[in-house]
């Protein structure tokens, strides 16, 4: 399909249009087009754009990212069809990340299509498409990781992750960095750092501030971020918004 | 997959999981299941159930569809997917309700496909299957419709429903009662009589509202409805639902 850049939705339809085209492929599943979908709508009542807050979070989420002992990112069909190319600038500039493929739904195939689609973006190193350890606390399928990467992480960056798996990774006594456009999905309530914005923006904002840090030459320490407040202020950010729109206008 | 009923978004992920499985049998297009998202994301944060937004415009649907000379409900591969049974419940209530076969994108499997669920859902006839009119100002394979059914109207309900579409068909000089759970969608402010409400729910509540009209032996008129001010209300219960939210709880 052609979609005419003087679209009043030209950006969101190009990228709905590229996730159509993962799905079709076997990519991204039929429930990942569901989840892209309410990401969308809560991105839209956002503004499509990183709010304060958000930027405050990706900053907060760069500065335990380096200093994690072994921080890994994990990586599932939405989070490869959307942002590929930031995953890469992000393990590019943070050689210690590891990045592991990570599946609700997973199939040998489906691993390795997203293993593929990482390699074609810069990856080096892809880990999870073998899984040799288990989480706790979730069903056989779901509970598939790496020994290397997330089975061995201190930090996990987990984007357009399921709420079961984000709360077994924090039982497991991991720092949990979630990206989720709903800042009341169980995601974002489990996370210690929550990032209430879009993927590709908050993957970029991260790098942006990892080149800073590393730039400076400092060393972070893990410093408790307040999660509760970061989720309100993302809630009031909404609300906000939508009073204004609420203004019935004159006629 | 299996879904435990005790999970907190059982109902949800039930709808989810059909979604998908429609999805799989080509009934539902990957666009479809990220519009599905979408609403979900709005039904969420208007709590789920019908505002008294929601019901008073379902009862002046109610009217305008027993009023209008010709009412003819639109139906796409989601509305077949998720409200079959409550169409065909409210072409019972409504025999001269036109139920037509209406899909962004078109291919004679897939009307027919939906042609085939709204039928076992027992839905005696079905329009559009085959398209013999065309509506102005759309391309040419978004512009087709029944010579019998919507291109007669003049009164269209139409289910979550594309913007240009919703257009296309108020410039047309038609009535346009929309279904659609973003109060800020382009069908949802195009529209003459904007329900913003979750798909069945509205349906069922447009039958029951039917059913009372016509043993009150009521004849309606087509009275104007205050579409800015509903869609206001939508917002304004959106916004005062997240300001509950947004208080930080004591810890």
């Amino acid at each position: 399909m052609r979609i005419s850049p003087r679209h009043p939705r030209y950006r969101s339809l190009l990228v709905r249009a590229r996730l159509a085209d993962a799905a079709r492929r076997g990519l991204v599943v039929p429930e990942g087009l569901i989840a892209q979908g309410r990401a969308e709508a809560f991105d839209y009542l956002l503004g499509e754009r990183s709010s304060p807050a958000a930027a405050r979070a990706e900053r907060a989420a760069a500065a335990w990212l380096l200093a994690a002992r072994r921080p890994v990112l994990s990586v599932n069909g939405n989070v490869a069809a959307l942002a590929a190319p930031a995953v890469a600038r992000l393990a590019r500039i943070l050689p210690g990340l590891g990045v592991e493929v990570n599946l609700f739904h997973r199939t040998p195939a489906r691993a390795r299509a997203v293993a593929r689609a990482l390699r074609s973006a810069g990856v080096r190193e892809v880990l999870g498409v073998r899984p040799t350890a288990r989480i706790r606390g979730l069903p056989s399928d779901r509970a598939l990781v790496d020994a290397r990467g997330i089975a061995a992480a201190d930090v996990c960056l987990v984007p357009l992750e399921d709420g079961d798996r984000a709360l077994a990774l924090r039982r497991a006594g991991k720092r949990v960095i979630s990206i989720d456009l709903n800042p009341l999905s169980r995601t974002s309530v489990t996370a210690d750092l929550p990032i209430v914005d879009e993927l590709s923006r908050a993957l970029d904002a991260i790098s942006a501030e990892l080149g800073r840090l590393r730039r400076a030459g400092r060393r972070p320490t893990l410093r408790r971020f307040p999660a509760a407040r970061a989720r309100a202020e993302a809630l009031a950010t909404i609300a906000r918004r939508l009073r204004r729109r609420a203004r019935p206008r004159s006629r």
